[in-house]
């Protein structure tokens, strides 16, 4: 049977402890050479969706991934409808609902590497928000001081949220400042994030008082320009930033004033990475940080999957600053966080089961 | 709702001329910038599956492609363990059924591109059969004599099968020859196909019987070496393939002897196509045909969609010697064929219908 799962059904199989260890494992095994970390390749086009933007795109994103030691391969897949509001002043792409009943279309779809066989499907929802937050963890775990207790958080939309609980799993935190760009969201998230972890959350006025004096400075931002600038880097500090649309939510040069620089892939950061826009003008088509020479040092950082693995050294002094940058991410994350969803639904007896030959051929491919 | 559907089904849909039509569609869309072709990303490891060979490997493949005339995106997925038996003296890639009820997994998705919800999903068999049947046809169409008649054909499997029935639809043919290595399969080939056809089929003992003093030769093989030699092609003759599993089906200096070669897509081959086997020996790992010196010239060939398209020259005179390297296939093909296919099913009432947010969520990605 072909096991079918919802995002809240996902939500209740999995953990932040164990989203945690699973990924830890899958980068081990990426830096022993025991996972393909992934391969992803995009199409963009035209689309006649209704959106109440002028600009719309679609976009078919897929990122593949096996890992050996879990014995499954994993497709994330998306089909979006991309539109850039103008929020606060700032260009924000943002994903239209425009499926049926307003809503969005990702799908993970585990499969056995000894059968060949699905053996789940499932939306990406809720694993797309913990697979960020839980590496961003990781690289705190692995990069901040061990003595880090305070975090500034710029950004207070859902991977805000995800992040809060994900450091909070893997250091003492005793208070976050919270800046988001809208005043009622982001006090409204300390509000809630304060009664869910029992940590003091403060919101503040600006993205610099947020990471002011703080020892972990975490962007979880859709921002299309840097909201993290090299001035505001203090000694001891670990820098991080989940993407670069656009640009990175980091200033190249705030990056470069890390002692420890971590990336998800050495070299080209696009390896593996294809986006084919024949003849589409993407208003926010970033370019690749290969393509910033100021950035080129970044070219020979370890990867995360080499700290965790002990393959290459994290800080050595609580003076030095570090910096994760989570870009893009790895679709290995998916086939560990989904063999983990799959094996908890399995043994707690959640969700719904198809036949498997609804998805499988008696002719031969 | 959200249609699945199954190989029988399938079959039934989709015509041969209906699918003809649809690719020639499909490749003028992507001459005109219309059409994303393709891009495709693979992953290669270690499988613990119980096979009957020494060599055995799981590969996790993904295709995707949108086409903005037909307003859909589809990704073809196959999820395959591979083994390379030897039969009659030739290494072979096969892949094995080990799925739950001795089944393959090779499936295709299709996407709206205007609401980005999943339309359909089905498997690929019958679908990738046809496609590269059926764009050997468009070349065969579009760059073999109009007065061709006669058809040599190397192989006797299912490929086969449906490039004669493709054939058949763009020429009047009169005869085909069949070479198979297993003189009991090319006889039963034979007999079936004709009787189906019409056509006279004549099973023979090498594959330079099957081609020698035709008009047209078509290797539709799985062989990992080259089945058709340069001394065999003949004025006038049009040489297709559809494969470069280790090598061409057609040696390199075959491929030298045609006046007009034509690709699926000019320069790189293999543009757009990663695959990643990390710390994995794959038999037959081919060389990409940028790598063969030999073959240098075909970067500059048109594609035959510029060709289709009537923005390339195709043959000039009946003596000229076409070709066309029918390799890899474009991911435009499934959006094409997956198209025309979920049209009919639902004009005609054909196929199950699940709850479309059973693949949607209302979780942003």
């Amino acid at each position: 049977m072909t096991l079918l799962l919802s995002n809240e059904e996902i939500e209740d199989l999995l953990t932040m402890p164990e989203s945690l260890a699973a990924l830890e494992l899958a980068y081990k095994d990426v830096a022993e050479g025991k996972a393909i970390p992934g391969t992803r390749a995009d199409s963009v086009g035209q689309t006649k969706g209704e959106t109440d933007t002028d600009e719309a795109l679609y976009q078919l994103k897929m990122m593949g991934s096996i890992a050996e030691s879990l014995e499954v391969g994993a497709i994330r897949i998306n089909s979006d409808i991309l539109t850039w509001p103008t929020k606060s002043g700032t260009k924000r792409r943002t994903k239209a609902p425009l499926a049926p009943n307003n809503r969005w279309t990702g799908l993970v779809l585990l499969f056995s590497m000894n059968t060949g066989e699905p053996l789940a499907i499932f939306p990406d929802g809720i694993i797309q928000l913990t697979r960020v937050a839980a590496t961003t963890a990781l690289g705190i775990k692995y990069m901040a001081r061990e003595n880090a207790k305070t975090v500034g958080l710029i950004g207070a939309g859902e991977q805000a949220r995800s992040h809060v609980i994900a450091t909070a799993a893997v250091r003492d935190v005793e208070s976050f400042k919270v800046y988001g760009p809208t005043k009622a969201n982001r006090d409204a998230f300390c509000q809630e994030l304060q009664g869910k972890t029992g940590i003091q959350m403060t919101p503040v006025d600006s993205a610099h008082e947020a990471v002011e004096g703080t020892d972990i400075a975490i962007c979880a931002t859709n921002a299309l320009d840097p909201v993290l600038f090299q001035d505001w880097v203090e000694p001891g500090m670990h820098i991080t930033s989940i993407q670069d649309k656009g640009a990175s939510e980091i200033e190249p040069e705030a990056i470069l004033k890390a002692d420890v620089v971590a990336v998800h892939e050495r070299g080209n950061m696009s390896h593996g990475y294809i986006t084919k826009t024949k003849g589409v003008n993407m208003p926010d088509q970033g370019e690749d940080l290969t393509m910033m020479p100021e950035l080129e040092a970044v070219m020979k950082s370890p990867t995360l999957a080499e700290i965790i693995a002990g393959l290459a050294p994290s800080r050595t002094s609580d003076d030095q600053v570090t910096c994760f940058l989570n870009y893009r991410g790895l679709g290995v994350q998916f086939a560990a966080l989904g063999h983990a969803v799959y094996n908890n639904a399995k043994k707690q007896g959640v969700g719904n089961e198809l036949p498997t030959d609804w998805f499988t051929e008696n002719v031969c491919p």
